[in-house]
């Protein structure tokens, strides 16, 4: 969809509203970065897997991570904004997430991968349900899961088995993953005005008020709940 | 196409043969590690790219690479080998050429990802001519190249015009990732009986005499040359 395709389908015309042009670009530069810095580390994970398989289908995460930021590159541009400079400001806060959140082997590197990228995603399609429908389908098209959901949990229990203390450990890793996710966002959120103005809604567009809020913030933490779950993990 | 298919194309039962049929699935190891590899290094690669677009670049050069091995993998398994015991015998001599060659820069990465990965792929394309159909598409396929030719000429042509005396430097480069090149593909030779007898032919196959194998060195070399050319540097 071009950029004027994308005004009229908007039907409020929320583009001609600078404020909100400039909150989807942030939000479109955050996930770009975020998917760009995802290919990065699960890269990175994919050189300390324990064998060939393991290493590819790490390295697949990592490559669909990358395909999903051509779409946002597209849509960057058709906005008429540089993609690249739509994702620089959210370098530094993602960037300290990773570094503030490095494996230390490889089944950290899988529960990450699983429940770190799940819980962004389920983040900005909160947001998503703030936007024009096209920005909201692009949104919950380029964070459709890697689809290597099977394979983390089959590796992180069989490894539980064999060793359950692994469990005790990788349940604190998830906890600390979901809090350093926290402080990144609260960081984004209090120096990006236009991204916190979006989600307080404008004159013809809905919002959250701080309750609100705390049911997506109780949403997130269900889901996350249930994942690690799924890991054979408490939470 | 199944293996059986396979058998009938081939024409000449080239795989009833089990030295023909060891020997494909050692050359289609060695790509399918190759290109792993090549993943992994250009992967690496990209966390020293100097901004974000260069970065996005060589990341989708990595996922090329990457992309490629899942047919190589299908036709392994469709031969009745486990893919990844396949790619093992291969690890350590490709290992080796890599940490013989890990750039010291993002230019050495650059020349690198462009020369070293077409040099690999002509002398694969050398050896598909000695196959059945089938194989030889399937390989000269996966070893299409990863379409960023235009984006590396341009950084490093570029690049040598800020600094002349960065083109004596990357010359240099360039000659040493030819000849590790030529140690580790005459180690896999030396290790690898049925790669070396497919070369020299069959009863009902044609093979390469010691001139032709001359011969074959020629091309490769001529063609690694105009690739150095491209780039602006001797060779």
């Amino acid at each position: 969809m071009t950029y004027a395709a994308a005004m009229t389908e908007s039907g409020t015309g929320a583009f001609a509203d600078p404020e909100y042009h400039a909150a989807v670009v942030d939000l479109l530069g955050a996930i770009g970065y975020g998917q760009l810095s995802a290919f990065e580390r699960l890269a990175e994970d994919a050189s300390t897997a324990p064998g060939l398989e393991d290493k590819v289908e790490i390295a697949t995460m990592a490559c669909r991570e990358l395909a999903h930021l051509n779409r946002l590159r597209d849509r960057l541009s058709e906005l008429g904004v540089d993609p690249f400079e739509a994702m620089a400001p959210f370098r530094a806060p993602i960037d300290a997430f990773h570094a503030h959140t490095a494996p230390r082997d490889w089944y950290e590197s899988l529960v990450k991968a699983f429940v770190g990228d799940a819980l962004a995603a389920d983040f900005y399609r909160e947001i998503a349900a703030f936007l024009d429908t096209g920005t909201r389908e692009l949104i919950i098209d380029t964070l459709s899961d890697t689809g290597h959901a099977g394979f983390v949990v089959d590796r992180v229990r069989r490894a539980i088995e064999a060793d359950p203390r692994l469990g005790g450990r990788l349940a604190l890793w998830g906890r600390r993953l979901m809090g350093e996710a926290l402080t990144q966002a609260q960081r984004v959120a209090a120096d990006r005005d236009a991204l916190s103005a979006l989600l307080s809604g404008g004159v013809d567009r809905p919002g959250m008020d701080l309750a609100a809020v705390g049911r997506m913030f109780t949403r997130l933490t269900e889901t996350h709940a249930q994942r690690m779950a799924d890991l054979g993990l408490a939470s």
